[in-house]
């Protein structure tokens, strides 16, 4: 039984077996984080160019303490102008990480909600330089379109404010970005707070989910990142199995013709 | 790794390594159904007695047709009165199929929601007479607590009405339940519509959930059970993990100490 | 203009004008509450009786401080068993505040949560004896259908817990219990937090709703009361107005036939 | 008692003692739509040009049905490109409409959701040209900040999507936008469909709310119109008054020290 019976999910030129994508903030120890990734079953990890030194001669440690396995995601967290964020990807590409770059562009600084204006700029020119943009968005199902059609190669809107593990705040709006944004995948990024909000972004037709946070601060964060492995699987099935329609009268799971009883619900 | 490594949880004299419960109503065919219970991994399925004909010399079909590795777990589903209901139980109990009953005492035909003063005295009389009760009730942690206190197995309160896939309608509900049902599981019964419903039951603090509608009447029925039972696996695993807390000011998952900018968020 | 164009609630023998229906507790000041209540425009205030000393040869001082235009409601807070509720409600109508009562039978004291089954019974012994019964409960339609069926004057299901001022938890069961309860008022008891609750109790179809804490905590009680006021006619109105259907596709609210440009929103 | 006891809001030159702006859409009739207009008690109407001919010598119908009492709020509904949107507010001022604008810019037809690029350019050149802009949004916070930065008059974020009646899906976002403008009024516009959803705006900390279909597809578009009115003077009010803080455990809201009974509440 494989994790996705579906086929992987493809981003750019990569193609990805397992929908979870995970962080590497916030641990308290890389031990923590390494064994959480193994557990979590990720094949693709995001991290902050700004926690790597790459001028040192040596590799740095953050990337060493990643298992070999998974594929690195650079992202421009703590970028506030689009040439930051092109220094980043350039400095990540040039480093050997690759083309694969998520870009973070914040207008706000308390609530890390991005800057729609400069994303969609900073989007245009990474495409541009031949970068493979996955793009941390507002749920703007507007600007989401607006992004596929400058070349993004994953549009990742938040579901609730970075780090804040509200969940899916407002759960329509993921159905009218996945019906507007029809050729590159839909990335739930942002505000994951527990199992369940994993499977319900799945379930409302996400192709992955990018968690950090729920996992690196839960009590037990190895057994955590094992739960949001099963809930994407179970997100992503029970997508693919298609859900009952919700009934406002109820309906007997019973039918209604019994041996021992006449009198049964109508 | 198992599927409950926190051990199996306990109703009355039975053990389940399976949290996921399910129901045998609304499917298409025998065959899905055996497919669909043997695809959740459950070990115990709920049957309305009236769809059974005990009077018949030979084994019922609908008995014939689960899995002999599962319990069966007959319910008084159809019963008005507390007579029907000890009868049912009764039945059931010199049909060799066993102590363990579901008491449903539904008190609305169209919402098909429970009567709480019959579901207490019928409890009351179930426990008098040796049998394992598990208890459908409205989400009220006062009677709650009473059906625990008269002796209930397990005490099953409603998401959302039944056959309604609405989900957990007031999820501060369930964790007030548990914290007065101390002695018995809680198993989530009614509502749940899709994979993260589950998943939320769980990690609300449910011991198991009870599930028919949403997986007899989704597009794919065998499918939609395995997704549930993956999404009984992340939301019992995700509650065992200890969830995050809920922030109302986001904060950066990437911590502020960059190389590459000096401008982080604050 | 009048505040209720479709005429007053009825409960037991008493018309009542406005429909928001007030309490006494947690006031900083007599002063404070007898001008609140005056904003509300309330013809009906609830007093613990607990909180009042009838032995005292004068008119104990909390009754004084009520105008003497609204009526009192004598309410049983506190009392734990069938017995002290039947106790109050006769010391009440013995000091002559008369034979209208709200009866609340609290089954947790944590979250104040009633009891069903000692609310049910206690109902029916406050009739026999000739009381005007409204009734605090829980929000279970079976419960307040049983509770109409034995002669409640009025069904006030609780919106959330008492004094917790989280709204109306569970919106679709108001409706529920309404559909259930054609004879009685339904009022809206407990949870109200704000006048956009207050004003949604109402356009669910509650008849009257009661209100303590979000106006005596309030950081201006007298100018929430006056928004209560509002609210409840707000609410009131919008529901006898008839709301719109909820759309889940958006459509133009400006016809699409334009003169200034051709492609208009289709 | 004046409807807005804290002063008029203030949109450019403007100033508006009712914080209820209406539409003009989709009513029955003329006759309804001013009877409406009238009962709402609002100062500024919005009108589609699309839907006035202003080439006519005669003025133009829906205009001469408004009250002279109110100021016209022309839109830019239907314009697809920056270009349009200037075009119909130069006609509008040239007809003698005045300098104040509604700006919508469409991006989505199915969803008629804006478009956060076209709207922020548009928004600087109407500016540019001296208009006071009152603009509709995204519900982003960002956004909602550069639209202030570059002179816009009022900010007018969606509660849901325009006709839908949905209400305020994302409650968070409207008061972080409040906390990001500060210089000019926020105005909750589209989405409300009862009076609670206008309340609840206005409790969040808009300054003013807009409402079409809610009242003109209401089934009683006179007497919703006057619960709008209500509901916006509560919701002003009970922002205004400080609402009490939620509480996730109940308390008594009639303290414990009682004389009839000892057994209180803890």
């Amino acid at each position: 039984m494989s994790i996705c019976p579906d086929g992987p999910v493809k981003i750019g030129p990569y193609a990805f077996h397992s929908r979870l994508f995970v962080g590497t903030g916030k641990y308290m120890s890389d031990a923590i984080m390494q064994e959480a990734i193994t557990a979590s079953g990720t094949e693709l990890v995001t991290v902050a160019l700004r926690r790597v030194d790459l001028s040192q001669p040596k590799k740095p440690s953050l990337l060493e303490a990643l298992p070999s396995s998974v594929k690195i995601l650079p992202n421009t967290a703590g970028c506030h102008t689009v040439q930051d964020a092109l220094l980043v990807a350039d400095i990540a590409r040039a480093a050997g990480i690759g083309d694969l770059i998520k870009l973070e562009m914040i207008g706000d600084n308390e609530w890390l909600w991005p800057d729609p204006i400069l994303t969609l700029e900073a989007t245009k020119r990474l495409v541009q330089k031949g970068f493979a943009v996955m793009v941390y968005t507002s749920p703007d199902p507007v600007l989401a379109k607006h992004l596929e059609d400058e070349g993004a190669a994953a549009v990742m809107p938040l579901g609730s404010p970075i780090g804040s593990g509200q969940g899916i705040v407002n759960t329509e709006v993921i159905g009218r970005i996945k019906e507007r944004v029809t050729r590159v995948p839909i990335v739930v990024d942002a505000g994951i707070g527990a199992a369940a909000d994993a499977a319900m972004a799945m379930e409302l037709g996400a192709d992955a989910v990018l968690i950090n946070t729920a996992i690196a601060l839960a009590q037990d964060p190895v057994a955590m990142a094992q739960a949001m492995k099963w809930a994407v699987m179970a997100g992503r099935q029970g997508f693919l199995a298609g859900r009952m329609t919700k009934q406002w009268r109820a309906s007997a799971s019973s039918p209604a013709q019994g041996q021992v009883r006449a009198h049964v619900p109508s």
